[in-house]
């Protein structure tokens, strides 16, 4: 049975119709049929809602969206075009946002690794703000701006030492994790970087994690840049932007409730009192993670004497989160035909037992050829996807207000095994 | 320091000169700066010689390389050169093993999951045999082959409930697990595919686990599946292949000891006594795993109060074996400078803390620019390589007897982003 109410809260553009999914007006059995599986749609609308109750939420606010989570250039492209700008972490994800029509002046660039030529691109395109994640980076990037005859805006990552209570592997903002610098040094690391005369000062930057079902963490993270805020202005630094990064939860199981921005501002406006830097946000998973499904075609059934097992097209080199974090991602029939229930793992074709998209699972008897939804999977779903057991990557499908396109096509058997 | 007797367990091919690592006889220094950061590179010699080694200690059997460990068809051409066939699990197995010279004749293809097209053309190149998995793949390429006008030769995928003991994401035998037939009823399902027309019964799989660092549980497993290949055969069953699997195990810490196909023959050779059908066996790892390193480039160094951090340019989007199985690779500078060691974690580049190659490492202290060589890094390395942060994939070199050749070039920023 789908259940159209618990669907609505994963995404409002969910309907059921006739036992049918669909989402935005559009059916996803069709879209199966027509472009094959497994399949990766997304909700253009649903981005769009997202950015505006960022923007709402925070008003003034510069909302860039975290590529990472899903670096489709045209789904970027719905983010910018309701004004966000870009979190990237790589070169790769600056040429993925200015693709996707992401103004340079919106985009900051965080990560611990950032090489010589990804930095040299960032330089020369004039990005909003490097987040810098070490002092050695300091120099690198100071050394790069003067021999490109530019100025590198730049805030220093500090890591407030906050326990964000997430998967160890998306804890980002503790003491023993490898990103930022030390809260109670950032102030040297500043003073250090007045003196580099490439690089100008405009920001501070904290990330504490992703996934975050309770926005309480920020708090105790916003707390301690603002006292860092008023410190370094008080020094005469000029700190234009306060970047408190990203991480907001979203539902993966029905029980689950991702906070929505305006909680997260209530949690986090008042501690800004008096501060005139601009507030930049970088969520990604709570800006895509509900707007994607992935769209899979039941190829066999396996009742073995102590499980049922329902075989699909999908695998963990196309959605490798339960893999990889343990992680839940509710899966519904694409059409319900009202048949019993029973419990089953929901496995791929890979040749692994670690690939699973849900386990012991009651769900309604499926049959070859029918299809299913796995839910959440617009972030972090095809952005870590791999050709594991040389399985093509697969198409992505953007949906918006009952029409829809292909975003990407069906990776091809000759380009995995294209060589030189 | 570069430990030459320890690294030569390893691999033979390794060797230390002048503080500086060489693979068959080939600086990986010169050839990270030749072909740039993250590089895999691979010795063709120890696969040739790893080949010979199962063809030694099973005299008479058909060594099918198991292409899911590496899929690179030069890889796979090395291994074809010896005489080895291939174990496949998917349709771009398939093309993969094709182009790196195998023979169909010499093909077997397990998978729970295999789809119409990926059926048909194995049908169509006439492979040497079908590993059925489920009775309802026994029916559905019973009438692909009927359609086609071919017959499939096939052995059913049989479970024989044996506990391999290792990381249960890669132990495939066990009744719990979606392979295979359950050993009770397989017998059923052999006198099931006899009444089907277009399928020929040809041979018994198993396959029990991967990564076995004790050869004992293959006992149990062969044990049972030479009972069912002699109540078979009593039975009229023509059954010319016997398919035990793969799944010896490598050495990755350094206290390991990867079995020698001789010891696996050791312990299985004896429980075929009268046994007439030809042997098959399916290593992956044990053939590519310790030919390959990941050769990396150290970006930053972090000292932060309560742990050091080498930040390289290699990620879990190459190498994603630590973060998803919590795997163990040995990591070694390429050139040693006698340094004094600490203790660190060496990190990528990626934006989440399950971004790691090793932690708490006992290591040879880096400086930026250095380049580190992670072991063991052949098998399951950039077979399940990802774009992850919009990171191109790495580049691959193989090397043999001094020289040397790009096997795959490093993908492009524009084929990653070009959508349609």
């Amino acid at each position: 049975m789908l259940d159209e109410k618990v669907l609505k809260e994963y995404n409002p553009y969910l309907e059921v119709k006739d036992g049918e999914l669909y989402l935005e007006g559009v059916s996803l059995k069709s879209l199966a049929q027509e472009f094959g599986t497994p399949l990766y749609v997304y909700s253009a609308s649903y981005i769009r809602d997202r950015i505006k109750a960022y923007k709402e939420a925070f008003s003034g606010a510069l909302i860039c969206y975290a590529v990472k989570a899903n670096f489709n250039p045209e789904v970027i492209r719905v983010a910018g075009e309701e004004g966000a700008g870009a979190d990237i972490v790589s070169g790769g994800e600056l040429l993925a946002a200015l693709k996707g029509g992401i103004d340079p002046a919106k985009i900051v660039y965080a990560g611990v690794g950032k090489t010589v030529p990804e930095l040299e691109l960032a330089v020369e395109k004039e990005i909003l703000m490097f987040n810098v994640e070490s002092r050695d980076e300091l120099y690198v990037l100071d050394e790069i701006a003067g021999r490109l005859g530019k100025k590198a805006r730049i805030a220093i990552r500090v890591n407030p030492d906050v326990d964000p209570k997430t998967h160890p592997y998306i804890s980002t903002g503790m003491k023993k994790s490898k990103f930022g610098v030390n809260f109670e040094t950032a102030k040297e690391e500043y003073r250090l970087a007045r003196e580099l005369k490439n690089l100008e000062i405009v920001g501070i930057h904290c990330h504490i994690g992703s996934q975050l079902l309770d926005v309480s963490p920020y708090r105790e993270a916003v707390e301690k840049v603002v006292g860092l805020y008023r410190e370094l202005t008080e020094e005469g630094f000029e700190i234009r932007y306060l970047d408190i990064g990203g991480g907001l939860g979203i539902k993966y199981k029905p029980e689950d409730r991702g906070p929505s921005p305006h909680e997260l501002a209530k949690e986090v406006l008042p501690l800004l009192e008096g501060v005139e830097a601009q507030l930049i946000l970088e969520p990604g998973r709570s800006i895509t993670g509900n707007a994607g499904l992935l769209i899979s075609q039941v190829q066999f059934l396996k009742d073995k004497e102590i499980k049922h097992f329902i075989i699909v097209d999908a695998g963990m080199n196309d959605l490798v989160r339960p893999a990889i974090y343990d992680a839940y991602h509710h899966v519904v029939p694409v059409e319900s035909k009202g048949r019993e229930h029973i419990i089953a793992d929901i496995v791929g074709p890979i040749c692994e037992t670690g690939d699973f998209l849900a386990r012991d699972r009651r769900i309604e008897w499926l049959e070859r050829g029918d299809y299913i939804a796995v839910l959440s999977a617009g972030a972090y779903g095809f952005a870590m996807a791999s050709h594991y057991n040389v399985r093509p990557r697969p198409a992505e499908v953007l949906i918006e207000n009952g029409s829809y396109r292909l975003i990407r096509k069906r990776e091809s058997y000759e380009y995995i095994l294209n060589t030189i």
